[in-house]
């Protein structure tokens, strides 16, 4: 939850001035997305969502996600769209930060996650996949493999604070995952970051997907042990094999995996959790104590990362 | 800004099976309101909010708050309309906490305080205070002279860490106001709290009112002194004499004030700054660090404070 940016009257009218989406109408600061300040805006014509790139979004970033969100809504995608102003522009800048409107999606994400969310998530991200294959920007992962060792020598100091002998186990595991992270898998375009908070369902039905601030380029599969791990753990953090047979059942239907990605998986899962618990131990061990933002329990994906070590196959995740 | 509960899916549709509003299509957490959850809820049929009641409100006082939002929606003053159930019942639960749905207002809250803005406030309130004339249900002020010394005395040990010599000043300020404080003045159904985030305005016109939670039966003119505070001091606590021209003409125009009142109304306003500062004071002390929260700074009250109790007449206050 986050609204970071108070927005002046005086200086939404100004901006709206360069749409034609009508007058506003009702402008009210919403909890959704955590990087980002988020405003839900009624206009005379309809509802919208402002949304203010606060400093843990690149700025020269926002063009690849603003296209991506073009691009994958005229392919049919239900994602928040850009609305452009009568310049073209879809990018301007709010209360001295970049801001952008995007259509309003109608839908809740689901509070609790049961078996029948995860085929339609599944199924939702195979279709993001193929809709991305032509779009022609490129984003690299700054938080793949590479990335993954300076976020854990920023935050080794803390480890062991917040468990007796962490710091050990996530070297070793990076020294794992270094050495046999796949280099050649089928990519494209992903989400990286599809938790249940980013997906809307209405009536059962999958009805959007949010929060395109993390997408960039990397394998298709890595995006599937992303989602793994967002949804197919229950609050005890035991794995459920038949939320993940659903999820890639679903997957597979709209896009197979290759053999090499089916292999890839476990160890892939086992990246994924590893690059959740690090960036939640940094933001642990970084956020100010009195910070307005609830700090995550990195230890979770302590577990999802070993269920995921000790995973030797498909069979282990109900195939 | 607050959500404290999160509303699961499940039992949101169990909840809004109650009402024939439709079926819901969107639910975000809102940034409004300090003491409550709030959700957006859109549905087939339009637009409301839906507060959760937490710990800091009495439910006990919740059929009070509710009824006079049902008299004042009757008598035209446009506030949020609570929504009954096909049982007639406006308060239920939800998510374990007492809840109720109201109408959504247009319009947005005012960031920056303008002249523009304080007349039609001035006339807001006083129409508020006709419209309550009748309202049957009574509660008391529990916020006003008789429940600052408790408030003062649980944060007397903090009062001085803010400000040298602040809890002296607060004491002497204290025996003044309960040896002074005016008993009979007319009264009725006040606000309470009607700040710049609880009044809407659409096109320059105000468009509504909101939160009524602190509302209770105490003198008019001390709903009045409350927005003398709440609307006519500047960024650098300077006292703006126009903007409480304008909100006291408009007032007046509505509603005139009795020569009891007029004489009454500076230490009114002292004991109005002495109430937000004292509940500054203690969520000052009291909140945790790390709480979720944005505690306020007292010592904004303590400066208007002193400004009301140099003033000796309506003079002072640009009439």
């Amino acid at each position: 939850m986050a609204v970071y940016t108070e927005v002046g009257d005086a200086e939404l009218e100004v901006f709206l001035a360069e749409y034609d989406i009508g007058e506003a109408d009702a402008f009210k600061g919403i909890a959704e997305g955590v990087e980002n300040s988020n405003y839900l805006l009624t206009t005379t014509r309809g509802q919208y969502i402002v949304t203010l790139y606060e400093k843990r979004v690149d700025p020269d970033d926002l063009p690849f996600f603003l296209a991506l969100m073009d691009h994958l809504s005229q392919r049919g995608i239900n994602c928040p769209q850009p609305i452009h102003g009568r310049d073209g522009q879809a990018l301007r800048r709010l209360a001295g930060k970049p801001a952008a409107i995007t259509s309003f999606l109608h839908g809740m994400w689901p509070r609790r996650i049961a078996v029948k969310h995860c085929g339609p998530v599944g199924a939702a991200l195979a279709g993001l996949h193929l809709a991305g294959q032509d779009f022609k920007m490129t984003r690299p992962n700054a938080l793949s493999v590479a990335g993954w060792r300076p976020l854990f020598e920023a935050s080794r100091s803390g480890a062991d604070e917040l468990g007796h002998g962490l710091a050990r186990e996530l070297e070793a595991e990076l020294d794992v995952l270094e050495a046999e992270w796949p280099k050649v898998l089928p990519s494209g375009v992903i989400h990286a970051d599809l938790f249940n908070d980013n997906v809307f369902f209405l009536h059962d039905r999958l009805s959007g997907l949010i929060d395109f601030y993390f997408a960039c380029n990397d394998a298709f599969a890595y995006d599937v042990a992303i989602c793994l791990n967002a949804w197919c753990f229950e609050p005890d953090r035991a794995f459920n094999a038949t939320k993940a047979r659903a999820l890639l059942q679903a997957y597979e239907k709209t896009r197979p995996l290759e053999p090499a990605e089916r292999k890839a998986l476990p160890l892939l899962a086992r990246g994924a959790a590893l690059r959740f618990l690090l960036t939640r131990l940094y933001d642990w061990i970084h956020t100010p104590a009195n910070a307005l933002v609830k700090r995550k329990d990195p230890l979770e994906y302590l577990a999802y990362l070993r269920f995921h070590r000790s995973a030797t196959s498909l069979a282990d995740y109900g195939l």
